[in-house]
Formats: structure tokens, sequence, C-alpha cells
């Protein structure tokens, strides 16, 4: 047996599988297309400056970085916005606001691989740029809702909050910007009391981590309910009481529009990169502990490569882990089966017959395959079945010279001699 | 401006292109099914072990290949064939025969960017393994054929060729591996003194090189012709008058079924590759000098990965070459407009409206936007007009007491007050 294999971290998928990602991927298509995003496609090799420049530190040392033949610093993408960021910033930069852009395919990181995480992975991105107010985020959500619902997932539920509250507090205690993001990522590990340590350290006031402390214990569904509560935590920090207004804001208008989302206030909540400005949320199952998509609002980053001021808030999906919850759900691939044909001729004499019947079936957009082993009729005939294909069309001499063909039913294990032009019938496709 | 670009050979697909690029690859999709085809999904990196395996120098020597995190010697797949075979001799090596596999995306070469060719370039594949006959020759050539004719091509033609002639000559003839190869190669770029002097001094015979001089003269459209003047060249050698009966059948075959194939039969063509070893083609446009798709017979391959010994054809298109060709015969993508809406609230107090006729829209399958700027009336208009939208829904306060909305026909520009449930209607939806 040969001893190739695949990369540590990457994998295979099987026709069957290969059909579940592709249809995810089309669904990903298809919504796009319903809110009005525009398909780009950027190149997995970008350069490593670009790739580095807004991504944590985290996200930094874990990309896939190489120097081409041309001894330029390059990297595989770790995931989209870096590159939309770059477009938004360059080619379309007098193009009329908002953007409404979608991206989708493979992306790299070197993370150890475990259930749902490999080092390739693939993911549908949209961004919606050029907005600061709360429609465009109750678009990403209500847009999340409907890839996750077409794609035919069960039972799912976002978990929402609002890096503003955080960072509002954080900024008016004048805390320096790398305690306040290392305070962030371990409050998204949920390592709270080294984030608050951190803070402290960074000179935070008791009031600030009184109110903190009661912050992150905040969770819930009742919308009003958490948000009236997180107001009174952050009662002395205006900029925080604006965030949890406008995150309010935000919520009203998904669940007042008649959209049947699940939804999970946690006031705690927080996302690893650091660009985030407002709103972020996740989308989950019950099933599975990693999350299927998640994003927010980055109102700083095309500033931040070197494009003018751009509010932004998006979204990416893991369309390999959607697939994976479709899996766990049990959930079928939505396609059903299309009729499958294969043409047998029963001698060497009847190939170019064999051949011309497959033509024809492919005109009228029937999956056909042809006997192309030379094997004998029952021989071909057992393949046939056991691969499941539906019918057989077998070219004979006598038949033919009657303008007929046999038709064997591989499903009701029955066969007919059919009329050349009945047999598109025959197959019932029409 | 933003100093940040894209990577010198790679590019970004705006969205007219990238829906061109989706819309050939879906063709390629739609291809595959038709012809029996399945499709696999394979990781853009693999093992540079794999990939240089059965790769010529020139492929190896072009390969963006680095070193992993964990110290593995990796690369970006220059072509789908290695990593198919991989699957054919492990994960696969148990399933019956015949094979028919399709893989779509990515590839990567290191070469100098010109016209039509990008160190990011994308590419269909079909590989049908385990059959050694001419009708699987002819299946991947009308396969191809139909590929380029649902794409929308005008007008294109194949070069066909058999690497057995040949091989066989230079086999009988007793001349080493190496000089063989080179010989093919300078013959591949058409530099055939070149190849003689190679294969002269490598010890062929005057017989020899005289058939070879008259072979690589020999092209045209009349097969028959065509063919019987190759048999003459190289009436000496066996197993060459053997190679141009099969190139012959095939041929036959292909067209003998009725599919209207432009051929050109090159007795002299060689293609890079080392590993064909029977039937070879490529199919270009005449406004373009380079293929747009070429493939062939590779009988040994599977073995060299370790599998068992498994006869094969395959073939790669190229998904961006094909655009292009489509662009320079001037082609319109075959899509048609879709109906493009945009929902406009009055006031800031009609944004929960505003959404839910949008949820409404989309939920009947129309690609609709929300204006999410807060723009006034005569503002978000125009930017709708700008961008060549269809309809707008404007909600007002007045008509939604009446169960109405106002919806504006922007390219018939007329505007009046419709019924909520008669707004499909409106927008000619059914």
């Amino acid at each position: 047996m040969s001893e190739f294999k695949t990369v540590r971290g990457m994998r295979d998928f099987l026709p069957e599988e290969a059909k579940t990602m592709r249809y995810i991927e089309n669904t990903t298509r298809k919504v796009a297309e319903l809110y009005g995003f525009k398909e780009i496609i950027t190149p997995v090799v970008e350069s490593y400056e670009l790739l580095a420049a807004k991504s944590g530190e985290e996200v930094r040392s874990r990309m896939f970085a190489f120097k081409d033949l041309g001894d330029r610093q390059i990297a595989l993408r770790p995931e989209f916005t870096a590159s939309v960021a770059r477009l938004v910033a360059t080619t379309l930069r007098n193009e009329p606001r908002p953007f409404r852009l979608f991206s989708v395919g493979s992306v790299y990181r070197y993370d150890e691989p475990q259930k749902g995480r490999y080092r390739e992975f693939w993911q549908s991105n949209y961004e919606l740029m050029g907005s600061n107010r709360a429609e465009a985020d109750a678009e990403i959500l209500m847009l999340t809702n409907s890839l996750m619902e077409k794609a035919g997932l069960k039972s799912y539920a976002f978990k929402v909050g609002h890096v503003g509250v955080l960072r509002s507090m954080f900024k008016q205690e004048k805390l320096n910007e790398k305690a306040q993001n290392q305070a962030m990522q371990l409050m998204d590990k949920k390592l709270y009391d080294d984030a608050f340590n951190v803070i402290r350290e960074a000179g935070a006031s008791t009031q600030c981590l009184d109110g903190l402390n009661q912050l992150v214990k905040l969770r819930g569904t009742e919308i009003v309910d958490v948000v009236a509560k997180m107001k009174e935590c952050v009662k002395d920090y205006e900029q925080s009481i604006n965030a949890v207004e406008n995150l309010s804001e935000i919520l009203n208008l998904v669940s007042q529009c008649g959209c049947k989302i699940n939804i999970i206030v946690d006031a705690g909540f927080a996302r690893g990169l650091e660009y985030y400005t407002g709103m972020i949320f996740e989308v989950f199952v019950p099933d599975l502990d990693i999350a299927l998509g998640g994003g927010g609002r980055y109102d700083r980053l095309i500033e931040l490569f070197g494009g003018e001021s751009t509010p932004a808030v998006g979204v990416a999906h893991g369309i390999d882990r959607i697939m994976l919850a479709l899996q766990e759900q049990k959930v079928k691939s939505a396609k059903g089966p299309e009729r499958r044909v294969v043409v047998i001729p029963i001698n060497e004499k009847l190939r170019v017959e064999a051949l011309k019947f497959a033509c024809m079936l492919r005109e009228a957009g029937v999956s056909t395959e042809v006997e192309v082993m030379g094997r004998k009729m029952a021989k071909a005939l057992e393949d046939a079945d056991k691969r499941g294909m539906d019918f057989a069309l077998i070219v004979g001499e006598k038949e033919l010279k009657e303008g007929a063909v046999v038709i064997k039913d591989l499903k009701e294990r029955e066969q007919n001699t059919v009329q050349i032009e009945k047999i598109l019938e025959a197959i019932k496709i029409q």
C-alpha cells in the first residue's frame, strides 16, 4: 500500500461529504444573493504583512507563512477580512458606500487538529461596509440566521455581546491598550480571574472591578431584562451605557421584524480578535462545543489598511463545521437522488451505438455512465447494481434493428424493450 | 491610499468576473454529473514528496514549497492528479473499478506572469481510472467537448496526438529514458532540431530520424488520411503501429457517435509531463495561444504512487482561461439579470417595517437590500439607481395604514401604490 498520506491537519472529502460541502457552499451563495451581497474572489496567498497587519498575535503566530521563489514574505490567508479590507482600501476605494461583499473558500491556520478543527477549513464571509447603524448589524444577524435555516440545521442559537461595553469601561479607567487586549483575550477564554488581575494591575478602580464582576455573570434569553441589568452594572460609564443601548437597538430590530432568532445575550462575551469595536456574536448548536460562525462590528479596520474611515460589520461561517453539525443532528443533505443510468453494449461492435445513447441521455440532462471496461453483460450489471445505479440501458443488435433498446430498472428489478424515442419517458425524466 | 497589494502573480476577481468564474465552475460540476464523475475535495497543501513524485523537473522547480511549523516539507498543489492518485492508492484502493473522479479548485505554479498565466489559477480535473480501452479516452474527449460547448465558447478545436507513437520508436531504438524525456520536452516546445540532436546522440538510427522527421510535419483534420500517413512513417516499429491504431480507434469512436468535435491530429505532438503513455490532447481557441485544457492517458502513474496497476485517462481545464476566452470571443455570461430590490423606509420609525418587507421578499427568493445608511429618500434612490437596482420598495406611514407600500420601477421610471399582498406580483416575480 502507498505510504503517501495527507499532511497533518489536512483532509480529503470523499463524494458524499464533498456533495454536502458544495451544497452548503451553494447555500451561502444563495443567501448572499438574497441579501444583495456581491461575491469577490481573492487569492489564498497574500503578503504576510497584509495578513499580519490586524490579526492578533494568536492568529499571527499560527499562520502558514513562507517565502516564495522571489523572496517575498507571503502566507496562506487565515481568514478573509484582511483581503476584503485591502480591496476596499485600494481597487474599490472610490465606489459608493455601502459595500456588501461576499467570499467563500478555504483558509489556513496551524491549530492543533481536533474534532471540527483542521488546518485547512472552509468559510463563507460577508462584510457590510460603510454603515455604522444598527440596521447593518441586524442584517448580518438575520443573514446568518437565514443561512443556518437554509442549510437545514434543526437547532441553533446566537450568543450576542458588545465589545464596546467593556472597552468603554477600560478606556474611562485609562487602562493601557495592551492590558485591555490581554484582558479581552482572557475573557474570551473565560479566564475571568486572570482577566481581573490584569486590569487590577493596570490600575482599574474597585468600582470598575465590581461592575465587571457582575457583568460577566449576566446572560440570558430575556433581552429586555438582561439589557436593563447591564445598564445598571455600567451606570457610571457613559460610553458603556451607549454601547448597551446600541446592543439593545440591534436586538430589538431583529426580534421585532418577525425573525425567529434564538438569542442569548452574554454581557461578558469577548472575542479573541482585537479589531472588534461593537456588537459581537457567535452561532452554535447544542451538540458541538465549537462555534459554527461568528462576527461583529469593526469600525476602525479599513483605516488600519490605509483606506478612508469606513464603519463595518461582518461575519464568517465555518462550512465544514456546518456540515459536522448537520451530521451530528442527522440531517440528510437536502438534495434528492438524481436518476443515474449506465449504458452497456452487448458486444464490441456496438460501442459506438452505446456512446451515441450516452450522448443523447446527457443532452437530456441525465447523469450517464457508459461501460468502458469491455466487461460481459452480467459483470457490468452486477457492478452497476453495486454502485446503486438506477437504470441500465442495454444496447443489443436485435433490438436495435427494430429501433429499440432494453431498459432494465435496477431498483424495481424489471426490464422492458423500449422504442428509442420512448427512452426518456421510460426512465421517467419528464 | 493603501500600500497593500496582491502578491505578484496573484489577483482578485471583482463581482462581474467572480460571477463568470462561478458560472464556469458550476458548468464543470454539471458536466461531471452528466458523465457520472463524482466530486472529491483534496487539500491545497500536500506533502512536497507526493507532489514532486511524478511531476517533471519543470513543474517541480516551480512549486510553492515550504516547511510548516512542524518542519514538514509541504507545497501548494501545482495540479490535481497527484492528490487523486494518492486517494486511489490509499483510501479508495479496495473500491471497484472504474473510478470517475472530479475535482475543481485553485492550483499554484511559480510561472512568469503573462496574459492568461497567473501563479494562482483554477482548474477542473476529471480522471477516469481503471480502463485501458479506447472508450475511456473517447469519453474524456467528449466530456471536454461538452464542457466547452456548455460554457458558451463559440469556436474551439482539439489538437490530438499519441505519446506511444514516439515513445515506442525510442524504445525499439533502445534510447535511454533521460534522452527520451529530454527529446519529448524539446518537441513539446517545438524545438525539433534540438530534439533530433538529442536522440541522434543517444544512438538513434537514420531510419528512426527519417521517420521522425516526417512524423513531426504530419498534422491535419482529415483523420483517416493523417492516420494512414502516420502508419507509413513508423512502418518498421511494431509498437508504434499499435499506438497509431489505438489513436485511430479513439478518434473513430468520437467522430462516429455523432459528437461534432473539431479535431486536428498532430503526429509530432508531445506534452511536457513525463507520465503520459497514450493519447494526449489539448483544446484551444483561435484567439488565444494558450491551451484551455489538456490531458491524456497515463497508465503507469498509480503504481508509481504505490497503488495497484491502474490504467487511467484524464483531463484538466483552466477555468480562468475559459473565462478569458469567453471575454475574447465577447460571449456574455449566460446568466440573465436577476430582479434586485431595495427597501427604503421614509423615516427612522419605519426601520423595523423595512426589515420586515426585506424578510418577506427574501422568503420569496428575491435579492433584496435594505437601506442601512439612514439616508434621505432622494439620496437612497439616487444610489439605488446608480447601482442598477430594479425596484425600490418605499415604506411610508400613510400607505402602511392602508395596508400598502409604494413601489418604484427604477428601470421604467414609474411608481405605484401597491397593496402588501400584491407586492410580489408588482415586481413580476410569479
